[in-house]
């Protein structure tokens, strides 16, 4: 058989599966950013209804995924995957939701990579014949992931003006076999890349090197130039990351600039909104392509879109002990049919 | 295109992926128990001259990818994705071995059951045309893994009769499109599913009813009977939750004892080694798979084995918040080809 590789990285598919619908859930910080009219359901309270953090991202992340079903005009009984993760330990938010959910089940921990993680993995199975839909998702809190890779909330720390603030939001994506909508023709996957950053308040910089070698190699695999894109979007480098990105690809010979933005610089008025860099976490780039994305493409504002998630994947335990910060970036994509 | 699924959670693959390598390192321990003339490498330190148990884990991972490359004669610039994850929070014992290999990468998290997890996906990469070579790992440590889940070990807790042992160990397997030896032939991939364990010294009963479900599944997808194979071995239900399975398994119509033993069972020798339940952790089914299983596939003393590891979806948070424990369990048969 044929590979359907080109290049080192990337992967060109024969049958381009389908986003036949997405959804998303954000907080309501996010609910107040410049793209709230994009958002399915914006949170009143980040409990969502229930006794800790921790269950409301499980339950934000089951119902994003119950939305995009629907959306999508089918039952949970017809979707034959769930490819989901988080950033917390154990990934205990989606576990629980795919407990809810009844279907058959892949974690993954691809820390805020783990979207485009999903989609890519996604793709290969439906490309490949094992399904013909299946869900990929992913959520973060802000209330979850502070107390478990940082302070407890209830001390006021102050926040260095590196750091990110990690979004409250979830985004789900139904991929099929069959259907309308954008399609996956793409996916370039990431090496984990450490350049020796230690600060866990600068993860924008720790992850800057990965997406920058993800691009490059994207660009080189399939021999298209940035201006082939629309949009190229990184997850969350946020203000620091994203300028250090661009300088990377840059000597590497590809301009980005003209068609390049971060999704953590696009949910939050950072000055407004005293988010500092900017957005990070699992449902940023989940929740701006599922929601504010997905709906320019469905509208032909946006046509063709490389999304590159991006993850920092450090643990607490790794930072005590004075280890970097490893990064990897993972590059999908998405093209209106047409376009 | 036809779809590769049969029935409602199982693939048959067209081009079964060949594994053509394995190797496996376990701890001191662990070379002292039944298998012990199975493994490649037994550690005689389990910090593996490393700094932290969570490094030595690490370098464990590392040194068992390396191995099972070379062994099937490759090179690592050969191999084109790394499937892997471990139990440590954020998976840093694979991020940062994958980040030393720089293969492209995806984390994945399955608790205990992510050996036939990077198998099944492993697989379908492969089958798929996305890849001629991949490695799928995973690996766990006892101590790093106690003192995250459990005591510090410091503290010399009594552990209760029904805990299970975590097994030091890592085993990676390399999977390609061509080449000699046993090939994967059907994948079942379990649902998260939860009876409401909520004891985490008692794991092997939290995943037997996903452990079971699973079994069902694959018989009930496949046509096969339990006694098509020499062997059904899930991954660490140990002596309490393998009777749990075999019970469940048997409510349904298969009866599977003449053939079914446990990974967590084969590895120590409860009474000599005091290991109460028996093995567990990723390792477990991982370093039995790809030390002891594999080389009697190959000298032809097993021809046919269902191999299914399990795994308990709980994290330090869930547990201390309440929870009760959902498992997960997939199923990958592995076939030697003219058997």
């Amino acid at each position: 058989m044929a590979l359907k590789k080109i290049g080192k990285q990337t992967v060109r598919f024969r049958n381009p599966p389908i986003i036949v619908s997405t959804s998303s859930t954000v907080g309501p910080k996010e609910g107040e950013g410049p793209l709230r009219n994009y958002f399915d359901v914006i949170l009143k309270d980040d409990l969502y209804g229930e006794d800790s953090w921790e269950l409301a991202e499980s339950k934000m992340l089951m119902e994003t995924v119950k939305e995009a079903v629907q959306k999508a005009d089918k039952k949970i009984s017809e979707i034959e995957y769930m490819l989901a993760g988080d950033l917390l330990n154990q990934i205990v938010s989606s576990s629980f939701a795919a407990r809810s959910l009844e279907i058959p089940f892949f974690g993954l921990y691809g820390a805020c990579s783990t979207m485009t993680e999903s989609l890519s993995l996604g793709a290969m199975l439906v490309d490949g014949g094992y399904a013909d839909n299946l869900v990929t998702a992913t959520s973060s809190h802000f209330s979850s992931a502070e107390r478990q890779f940082r302070f407890p909330l209830e001390l006021g720390n102050q926040r260095s003006l590196t750091a990110q603030w990690t979004v409250t939001g979830s985004g789900a994506a139904i991929l099929s076999s069959y259907g309308n909508g954008p399609r996956i023709e793409h996916v370039t996957t990431g090496k984990v890349i450490d350049l020796g950053i230690k600060d866990a308040n600068n993860m924008g910089a720790a992850m800057a090197p990965a997406a920058a070698d993800t691009l490059v190699n994207h660009f080189q695999d399939t021999g298209l130039s940035p201006n082939y894109y629309d949009l190229i979007v990184s997850g969350d480098l946020g203000a620091i990351g994203k300028e250090i990105a661009e300088e990377m690809v840059l000597d590497k010979g590809y301009n980005i600039t003209k068609v390049y933005n971060d999704c953590g610089l696009l949910i939050f008025d950072n000055d407004a909104q005293d988010t500092h860099a900017g957005g990070s976490g699992c449902g940023c780039s989940a929740s701006v392509f599922c929601g504010y994305i997905y709906q320019e493409m469905k509208n032909r504002r946006l046509n063709k879109v490389l999304l590159m998630s991006t993850g920092a994947l450090l643990s607490g335990t790794s930072t005590q002990q004075g280890e970097s910060i490893p990064g990897i970036a993972h590059a999908v994509s998405i093209i209106n049919q047409d376009a």
